[in-house]
């Protein structure tokens, strides 16, 4: 992700939007050309710096996350402090009403939400202004999270679209130097999480940030993946997102990493605790596991786990100025 | 504490600033009337309900937690909103500073820190127009944390002085239900704490709020400690707090209110580790351990411990009012 010129901290935890249209009026894909979408990502505060198409997908790689388009679906991923929801209204506002079947809207916790310009509540006032909808909340407030809004209306989810994303936090010092390293290319990346043998058939489309982070999108037919890498210490946060099972991937994640938290969230996945089962080590315990079946017909598990502190910590001596710099 | 009239959400996390001056110049419990501490307590936005004396501490009881005054020195816990910051600068103004030998605040993570009017580095930025200090974080940012300011000056703690503070989140849905029970008596939650037992030398002065919370303070000589109860289910927060050793105190705390998470902080417990052995059931994993020495001299412990999810739970249907109203 793009860095602050110090550097030292930034908001990794995302915000993710999806809107579903009727393909029949409209192709997301074919009928819009990348000014909008240009135009799209500036309104919540992003940039294009690439993309990538094939017949199915386009995937585009942006200054804060990614921007994946399907013909009857667009899913935008936005960190650090852009307004998500603005991307919304920018759409709503471009096409009729009737052309969207389905809108939904998350947001998770994040390191310091004092330095967001709103917060999910205020973020569904907004919505709410031109559309109705519902809002939850999985997980506790005061560990990890995530806010989920829906639009309500007769919409009935595919329960074979499926979505994954695995969020790890708190990665070891050695994961952490490896990424911070000023010198690093986005093949060594490639290379740390063996990306070009698990996803061979993908098209690959990546970029590594200044003086650090890094975001990669995949695409192979309709399927896409992407991967979004804040490595600081203080503030790590690695997420792997998909429309397939990552879930087998854990084990391989945690080797590389070593996170002291990872979060779990899956759409539409009926099998999920049987298929947890065995792929954390055992010094992971469960804090949240929170399912839900949403009225559009949508299942959602939501999970988190945290490692035993492997050893005690030095209390951290705060560099005032990054905290304040980021409000 | 004072509730929000819907009752549903409150901030029970607190803020305390402790204030240390040389008695010789000015005795706090005997210079000092309730006029001036009336209008220090309204300057952070709570007031004053009780108060009770002994001849070493004056403990009044607030609409937002608790004041403690000795000759020597002022201890003060506020929650919800307030801003405690601002008592400090209305103490600052109101007495030469060399009047002052050490001024300390510390603030907790916050269940909904974007309802707060400020963060800790804005808080620090205030009192650094005043005082020199230095500023730490006790565990991480995502995750239950304690800030800590400290004036930096030749001031150095008394290592005889010593404090200790447990906080529990998340109580059982039993525990929930009968300290939300409208028709509750300070008794009664006496008496389901075993506190006249307890502490059976203490002088107590306690408040149930309507329509949920309760606060209490307890004075023996020089001797203080302090409850403050927020039971509402989906914010519960349970602190307690001394100036002699709780930590004996876990397991029947734990009896009581089963909670999720449980975070201690000490201030110069030297053998904290060796304490807390075999004190908390084997299902609570240690999530965070944080020591730090001060250059003032003062040992500080953080630690916070979760257990394993009992069962899976449901999301939470947001009732937004409640969030909105907050802010």
């Amino acid at each position: 992700m793009m860095k602050k010129d110090d550097g030292l901290f930034f908001e990794g935890s995302e915000k993710k939007a999806q809107i579903i249209i009727n393909a029949e009026k409209l192709s997301l894909l074919t009928d819009i050309d990348n000014n909008f979408w240009e135009a799209l990502v500036k309104s919540c505060g992003a940039k294009i710096l690439s993309s990538m198409t094939n017949n199915s997908c386009k995937a585009l790689l942006l200054s804060e996350s990614s921007l994946f388009i399907w013909h009857h679906k667009l899913l935008i991923i936005t960190c650090g402090t852009s307004q998500l929801v603005k991307a919304i209204e920018f759409f709503i506002d471009s096409y009729p009403i009737n052309t969207i079947k389905q809108i939904s809207y998350q947001r998770k916790n994040e390191y310091f939400s004092h330095a967001q310009p709103s917060c999910f509540s205020q973020d569904v006032k907004t919505l709410r202004q031109y559309i109705s909808g519902k809002a939850y909340r999985f997980g506790d407030l005061d560990s990890h999270h995530n806010y989920l809004f829906h639009q309500d209306n007769n919409y009935q989810t595919n329960i074979n679209d499926k979505s994954y994303e695995i969020v790890a936090y708190h990665i070891s010092e050695a994961a952490s130097k490896i990424l911070t390293d000023t010198n690093l290319t986005a093949l060594n990346i490639r290379n740390m999480f063996n990306i070009d043998k698990l996803f061979a058939h993908f098209d690959i489309d990546d970029h590594v940030f200044h003086p650090f982070g890094y975001s990669l999108n995949g695409i192979h037919n309709e399927q896409f993946f992407t991967i979004h890498i804040t490595p600081q210490a203080e503030s790590s946060y690695i997420s792997i997102s998909a429309n397939f099972d990552l879930i087998s991937l854990l084990p391989h994640l945690i080797t590389i990493l070593a996170p002291t938290t990872i979060d779990i969230l899956t759409s539409n996945e009926l099998n999920f605790e049987e298929k947890i089962k065995n792929k954390l080590p055992k010094q992971f315990i469960c804090t949240s596991l929170v399912k839900a079946s949403l009225s559009i017909g949508e299942k959602i598990v939501f999970s988190s786990y945290s490692q035993n502190t492997r050893h005690s910590c030095d209390a951290i001596n705060l560099k005032m100025y990054n905290e304040v710099h980021s409000l």
